[in-house]
């Protein structure tokens, strides 16, 4: 079982990958920074003529990469009670790599994988998390992805997450395929 | 009372500007469409010895159109569950206005207002919309805006919002200062 | 298309009832009373050898007249921020029902149906009151009924329904069968 | 710091006591087993002239025991995605405690204690329980409660839950009092 994890951070080094390398150790998985790609909004034109224009980034690269394995970790650090705008932005495109021939298996390509969610924010995010992890559901149900199980940790500034003890053997536990 | 839309649509005169204006009439209101206005994403430097570096785009600006304002209505697309990429680039940046000492007053000045959330999604939104209410009443909370109402409407193709006449209703009702 | 109301309240003519009548006439529907029928709380016997024993009460009887309408309006005041103790203890003894060689059917027989929601709370209950859909969506899931709409009430007050407009319209406009 | 724990199901030594025991075993606090307790539904006569009749029952004992404790530890099987019945109903009185001149200051009183929920269901508990961790968070909001923690454990058949080797470490660690 291949595992990929896609991280959402903005920042190096921070909570959200200290519990992420927790759950999935560096050398288990193909670890990919959103931070380090061009990854462009999108713009909505399933209902125009011309469909989507081509988008000159790194977006079908990295949807390449991903449908190469068969786990994958969505790692993010809550913002506004929301996954982070990166991994947010990445997620919009997917409706683009629906309509795009190329892609054309993309919603059954995802409906065989698992897949996992590690948040962590600053304000109570595991009451205030919730909703993260209930949309995130949706969207796995969306796919046919099958939804294996999430972990919310606690931090506010670096370093915090150390003492999310919880969360820490949570996330030890979290993936049953390693 | 001032009132200012917040559009974070992505396609111009689609469904969910459709339902806004029938809550909030053009001439009624400023109508902000983030997707005339170059918005970064936030890089987390929270905590980075040197804060936060300037931003070269048109970020404050809004942020100041914004504060004029006495109610503020959030109008969205539902992506994948959630607000917009733009209306969440948007409002993620609000982390980095709170740490910019010419906003010092910003949380205190939101806490002043009164919101309004509409959105649009063409998957079940009156229930999987639901989280995406949550998170903002979780925002509101934050700042200490007064939550007042919300819509959710429900369209997949241009022009269906017509026939959610349930949301085009509530819409109408919907901002009491009207 | 047969009508049966469910109601939740233990008052007569409270504020739910009141928003229910808006969805749904006395003249309409099979309206049923919880509080009228006597319905002992479940026993989880689903593991014990011997199975439920018989319950004299009268919830088979309920169950027969429920089953025999096409569309079910499920109205129940919000009680801390969940449906009452009447419903609750009418809707945990389906277990027991579906243990029950004379209701083998039960679960196929449900999944037939469409079902509404109207809940009425006095604590903010358009937030407050959205765990409480969510909960009855599951159900929903589970029986494979159609979950159609649902109007969450403001009112704390005997009465206060009355200026709740936009629950008293939008119930108006609920049942799409009517 | 005393413990009281309210447990909320129908059935002895089941899944959800187990995982409780786990979090605070059986010398470590009061156990209080609802089900051997009784205690009627509300019949709501808040807007009554006469308020809330006299109740025959051990409702006020319980709650009277409940008062003498510092953290309130709620355990419950999940019954159709919400609280048991019978922890629904002891929970439903409190409005009728509240109008109580013997109890004018209940919500004071539980706004001093500390909360915790262990809640164990068969139906992918971990996603579809987390509207009733929402609700519980608005109890305590209600009272001023600190909600401490929460511990979601998955088991279908008896002694399912000793697989749930998250859940029974996640409940070791849960009372930080302990």
């Amino acid at each position: 079982m291949k595992i990929a994890v896609l991280h959402g951070s903005t920042r190096e080094n921070g909570n959200t990958e200290y519990l992420t390398y927790e759950a999935v150790p560096k050398e288990k998985a193909t670890h990919i920074y959103l931070r380090d790609h061009l990854i462009q909004p999108i713009i909505d034109e399933r209902h125009s003529k011309e469909g989507f224009p081509e988008v000159n980034d790194n977006h079908t690269k990295l949807i390449d990469q991903m449908l190469e394995h068969d786990i994958l970790v969505f790692a993010t650090p809550i913002y506004w009670y929301g996954m982070s705008g990166p991994m947010k932005t990445f997620i919009d495109r997917w409706s683009q790599i629906m309509r795009d021939p190329s892609y054309s298996h993309f919603r059954e390509e995802l409906g065989k994988k698992k897949a996992y969610l590690i948040a962590v924010g600053g304000d109570n995010p595991k009451l205030k998390g919730l909703p993260l992890v209930q949309q995130f559901d949706y969207i796995c149900q969306f796919y046919g992805m099958s939804f294996e199980g999430y972990v919310l940790g606690e931090a506010r500034k670096p370093g915090d997450i150390k003492q999310d003890k919880a969360a820490l053997e949570a996330a030890f536990e979290l993936v049953k395929e390693l």
